[in-house]
Parts: C-alpha cells; structure tokens; sequence
C-alpha cells in the first residue's frame, strides 16, 4: 500500500475527486456533533445519580467530628472528605484541601495569590518584570489560558512518550530564576494520554529551582480515570512522596476534582502539598470564604465513600468509555493507516485521543469538520496562545456522542484529514 | 434613679462588691456560651431542610433551558437561579450572575480582579501607590480582613441612623483619586442593625468619584432578613435603579446570598452590577471556572421558588429569631437601662445588636465574659485593623443560642458591662 506522497498527481486528483463527492454527501445529512470538549456523557453521569438521594432531610446532617453541614465553618473541608479525597491522591489528609466544586478554580485560585501576595512570603509576581511557565505541548487550553490572562509567558515544553523534555525543563527551571512554574497533567495527559514515566516524575522532583517561589502545578486531573484494558490500572509515580524523598517538598501543587467521577457540574476537588503551602493557603482563603460546601462533601463521601470503592466507580466509567475510544481508533487504523497523513495516539486512560496531522493542515481539517457539522476543539487550542507552530495537532474528545455516533464522527474526521492531506501534498508537487 | 456616675464613691464600692459576688456565682456555674459569629440555629437551617430532598435521580436534572444540571457549563448561573437572586434583589436577570455557596467569595475575587486587572480596563490596583477603601463604622469584620490582606488602607466612616456620615464619603469619594471603595452593608448593617435612608441611598448614587475605577461594595447580605415586627417590611431604596437614575450605572457592585436563607454553608451567592461591569467579570471569570454547581442552583430555585415565596420563608426565620432578639433588648433595658453606661440598637432585622459601652470598657467588657465561659466577637472586630479607637463598641449576635440561652447570656453580659463600668467610674472619681 502506497501512502499518499507516493502517489502520483493524477493519481491524487483522481482520489481528490472522489473524496469530494464523499464529503458532499456527507454534509448533505446535516449531521450535529460536538467533539470539542471532554465532558462526560448522560450514561456517564447518571452512574452517580444515586449520591442525589444520599443526603435527605432523613439522613445525619453531621460530620464525623459532630459538625452541622448546614451551618457555617470547616474552611479546609470536613474531615471524611479530606480523608477521601487523601485516598484518591494516595498523600496524607494533612497535605490535603478540599475546594469547591472545580479544580481550575482551584488552580486559578493559586496563581492569582501568587501574583498578589507571592508564594510563601516571596515578591508578588505581579511586581516582577517577567514571569514565565513551562507548558509541556500539547497541553490543556485551560491552563493556558489561565497563564494569558495574568500576563504569564509561555514556553513549549515538547513532549515524547515519557512525559515532557526533562533536560529542557531542568536547563530553563535551574538556571531562570524567571520560570515560576510548569503545567503538568501527568496521568492520560489532555490531549495526548500520555503517563509520566517514574523516570520523569522522580526529575520533577529534584528539579532544583533558580527561583524559590517556583511551583509545580501537577493537575491530576484524571489520576484513576483508567480505561482498564485487560482491567489493569497504569500507576503514575506519586510526586507528592518523590518530593518528600528529594527534600523538594514545598516544590509542587497538586489538584484534583471529582468532576469526571461524579458530575462535571457539582464536584468536589482538592489541592494536595506540603504543610507549609497549605498553611500559606489556608491564611489567604480564611479571608476569600469562610468554608466551600459541606454538604456536597459529604454526599460526595457517603457516595463515593473511599478510594477503592471509587476505582470500581471509575470502571464503570470505563465501561462506558472504552467502546467510544475503540470507535474512534478503529476507524482511524481503518481508513487513515498506512496513508503517512497522521498519526495519533492510543491512550489508556483520560478523556482524549491527540491526533497529529501533516504540518499545517489541522486547521483546514478542524474547518472541514465544522463545514460538515461537526465542532472539534479548535485547532492549535493545544498550544499557548492557540498557536500550534506547525498547525498540525488536533485534540479529539470521544466522550460525549454515543459509540455509534462516535464511529460516524470518526469517519468524517478522517475523510477531512484525507481531503485536506490531498490538497496538501498536491500543492507540494 | 441615679446613673452610676453620680453614685458616689462608697456606694459604687458597695455595688462592686455586690456586682463581684454575683459574677463569681455566674462564673462557677461552668456557662459555656458563643455568641460570636451571626450563625443561623439549627432550628433555623432545619427550615430549608425539604430543600435536601428536592432534587433525586427521579427529579427532571434538565434546568428550562435543556441543560444537564450534572455536566458542564452555565458560566454565570441557570437562568431560573438568575430569576430567583433578581427578584430578591429586585434587578434585571441580565443584571445578575449567580456565583459559589459565599457571597464573601464573590466580593473577594471582585477585590482580587481589580488588583490585578483593574477595574474596567483601568490600572490594576496593585501597580498603584495607594488604594484607599472607605469604611463605615462599626462594620463587618470580615469585610476588613480583605481590605488589610490586599493591603488596601481603611479610612473610618462614622455612622448614624440614616446611614454613613455621606458628607464625608462625597468629600473623600469626590476629591481623592485613591479612593476606590466603599463598604456598605445597607440594610440591617452588620453590627448596627440600621438601615440606609432614601436620601442617603440617592447619596451614594449620586457620586462623582475622582476615580473612575471607585466603586461602591454594597453587601445587601440582609436585603430580606427582616424580624418581621408587626409584619413589617423595612424597606431600602434600590441602589442599582437609583445608580441607573442618576447615570452612574457602573459605581456599583451589588452581592447577597441565601446563607441566612437556606444553608449557611451550602447556598448560592449573586453579584448584580452594570451589564458592562458583569460583561468584564464574565470574561475574567470565563478563565477561572467553567461554571458554579447548577445542582445546588436548581436545588435552591425548587425549594425557594420566587422572592414572595422565599419571604414567607424568612418570616418563618424571623418567627425564630424575634424572642431571641427581644430576650436580649428586654435584659438590657431591664438591667442596664437608665445606668448611663451603655447604649444599644433596637433591629428590626438581620443577625446583630451593637452595643456601645462607655469609652475603654469593651475590651475588658468582652474578657470578662469570656472569663465566666461566654464568647462574644473580639472587641474591636467592628473596626478596621481590629482598632476601635474609642474601645466602646461591642458586636452581640443572637441568633445561635436558643431563647432562654439567650436570656442567661444578656444577663451575663449585662453583668459584665456593670462592673467593668464601675471599675471605670471608679478610677476616675
């Protein structure tokens, strides 16, 4: 089998042709799918529907230690909701917070006191003339966006297999006392489903920091969000004990949130990290509120109740995920394999599958795609300030359209990535 | 009836020694009483207490537009929450955006955006030299403790029954381009109890700051938290209307919340302010959080229904709240009424009495309370940096304790005003 380069330009113009007419067609059904975000589906949340009967005017309104959940107090979070969220992050409950009901709130949260108050008594980043983050790419648009609008400078951090480009993380966070942190999603990374290797995780530990108020923002954001293939779980090596073990233990900001467990909407989340940072964050939050939700905390416990209970939760989620990935690939392996017009990846876990595209068509395809009704994540949304250098990755998010739907997606992505490829090595010849 | 200044020495020397001995019975009764924090009872959160069954897996989780409560989404609020916080606030649902369970978070991050950001594109706060916040006085502590974090000087506003001294605020507000806000608690205000007059409202709207970035903090944390005496409804002019009247529609933000309403520690929150200031916190609030917890928001909406409904359920909370209210003003007046040592507030709502006691007793006053085993709100905590500089002014709130709890209290604390009170007359003589 020829990939497309090969082709000759008759060849090309000829399958040109025929991709046209395919994709006519397809756009004449008037199809409507949204693969753009990774929200879970209905099935998916209606698994935690039962946590909304969990709390009733029936049921012990207290928490373990005797406090009303109805009245005011309990700034860090009440005690069984430390304890699960703890579980989940395998750290102690003394290295744990638990927020609202979104860790990017969470997240936000931590980079404006840092630019207001800075970290741990150092110079607000506000008054410093050039703050700069590490963003590992592809990545998640959230955390950059974040980063845009406090007027942080971003630098690609390019990513393989392992997780990102150590040397370049140690040469940039050891030696710019400017770096203040670095985005990381270490588990199933948005987009690309990568896991860090222990190798990579144990280095973040010992970065050692030109600038002492630099920070690690590990967002776990889909740390026991396993597809479990075979039923097997991919472990991720725990940065909060690698710290510890590196006497690096004030270096990294952990969160996590339920969302993806329970509703995306009403969650809970938490923020794991040393004492020291937690108690610099309780001083700064005992002022911003007097307590987050007790009583989704403690639906969210009775519901979920510890961590391995939550795991055989999870599976269910894969359950219902894992027919949604397989759609997706065997459509890709089916009707681009073998072409040399893209590759893409095969995650384990997390919510997306990265695809990357011949340079400078994922625009043109994610444009396709929108033209025939379908919405993907815009392109190069995966990179700081939208900007894909080689305007080729696309985040593909199966989770919400039903497998079926998923499958009829699939399809019309990848006749898109070979109408806009053609075009692409046309122009070439 | 003599006050106790014109006793003479030996009879104030008798009455202290009466006054010892009955403090010392109180002292070894092992009272253990809190009357700090304007904390709803249990009683009163068991009102809402319908509210936990409202929402079920068989409940319709869709909000009126389609939308899932339990996925993603809704930045600003579900239209119906909208609905509801508007009527209470009587504003525009456009007016509105439906935040977190604390309106005190809100005003934080309100506080947060403009250091960093500014205010409607105006230089951030902390690039400046000088922020200045007005305070009316006594006034809520909580409000302070942001002002001191961010680092924001607090100038102290007298207060009287019509509201804050308005001449001063205009003098300030008009001329000094530091200024950039004003606490307000306009009804019911925290710890007085009065409310703003028409003409001090119409005031308010009516500056012409020097700054353009000034903007009026009016906390409506009592906007229906009436006592209902008489069935009465107090009534407060509307500061956004009045804003719009007087073309000055940008001046205000305007928050509550249904703490006192529903759960002190699992409401909702609102912010109302100009269509433009809402459009900038959207786009800053946009990055930090994909949307609040719409289950809690639907929850709120089924059980609160519309503001008439929701003030038939504060009639039921002032129900609970009056005899305390009334057992606290009827010792006072029985106890310490015509002793010139000390004058008191007469509510007609919200969660507070302010009790000012002559000059450098409030401190000792409160120690000795908490002495005999009963806990009131720092002396001094009505004040900016904790510093009332007559040392008068005492924050008493009812609303924790039940009724005949209450009455003990009253009566421990007028005990207290008296040989504090005694001591002072003492060493003057």
């Amino acid at each position: 089998m020829k990939t497309l380069s090969e082709l000759s330009k008759d060849e090309l113009l000829e399958l040109k042709k025929n991709l046209e007419k395919e994709y006519n067609d397809e756009k004449s059904k008037g199809i409507s799918l949204d693969m753009s975000r990774g929200k879970p589906s209905a099935e998916q949340l209606s698994l935690s529907n039962d946590m909304l009967d969990i709390i009733t005017k029936e049921s012990n309104l207290n928490t373990e230690t005797g406090m009303d959940i109805r009245n005011y107090g309990s700034l860090d979070g009440i005690n069984e909701a430390k304890r699960l969220m703890a579980g989940i992050l395998e750290v102690d409950t003394e290295n744990i917070i638990v927020c609202g009901n979104a860790s990017l709130n969470v997240m936000y949260d931590t980079i404006a006191r840092a630019m207001i108050f800075g970290v741990l008594d150092s110079t607000p980043w506000c008054k410093l003339d050039k703050v700069k983050f590490l963003c590992p790419v592809p990545g998640y648009d959230r955390h950059f966006a974040i980063c845009e609008q406090f007027g942080i400078e971003m630098i690609n951090i390019p990513t393989n297999e392992e997780g990102p480009d150590m040397d370049m993380i140690e040469e940039y966070v050891n030696n710019d006392e400017s770096v203040k942190g670095v985005w990381c999603v270490p588990k199933f990374a948005n987009p690309s489903g990568i896991v860090y290797s222990d190798e990579v995780v144990k280095r973040f530990a010992n970065l050692k920091p030109a600038a002492k108020d630099f920070r690690i923002f590990w967002d776990n954001a889909y740390c026991i969000h396993d597809l479990y293939y075979d039923n097997k779980e991919v472990k991720l090596l725990n940065i909060i004990d690698e710290c510890q073990k590196a006497g690096n233990e004030d270096i990294v900001y952990e969160f996590c949130s339920t969302s993806k467990m329970t509703f995306a909407g009403a969650g809970i989340s938490a923020i794991a990290a040393s004492k020291k940072n937690l108690d610099s964050i309780r001083k700064y939050m005992s002022v911003q509120t007097i307590g987050f939700d007790k009583a989704n905390q403690l639906r969210h416990v009775r519901f979920l109740k510890d961590v391995e209970n939550t795991k055989n939760h999870m599976k269910k989620h894969a359950e219902i995920l894992r027919p949604k990935f397989d759609a997706v690939l065997s459509v890709l392996d089916s009707e681009l394999g073998g072409l040399g017009i893209g590759t893409w990846t095969r995650p384990l876990g997390g919510y997306f599958i990265s695809f990357n595209a011949l340079e400078g068509c994922a625009k043109d395809i994610v444009a396709k795609c929108k033209e025939a009704g379908m919405v993907l994540t815009g392109a190069g949304a995966t990179y700081p300030y939208k900007n894909d250098p080689k305007d080729s990755n696309i985040r593909i998010a199966p989770s919400y359209p039903d497998a079926e739907e998923m499958k009829q997606a699939a399809k019309l992505f990848a006749l898109c990535v070979k109408l806009v490829s053609v075009d692409k090595i046309l122009s070439a010849k």
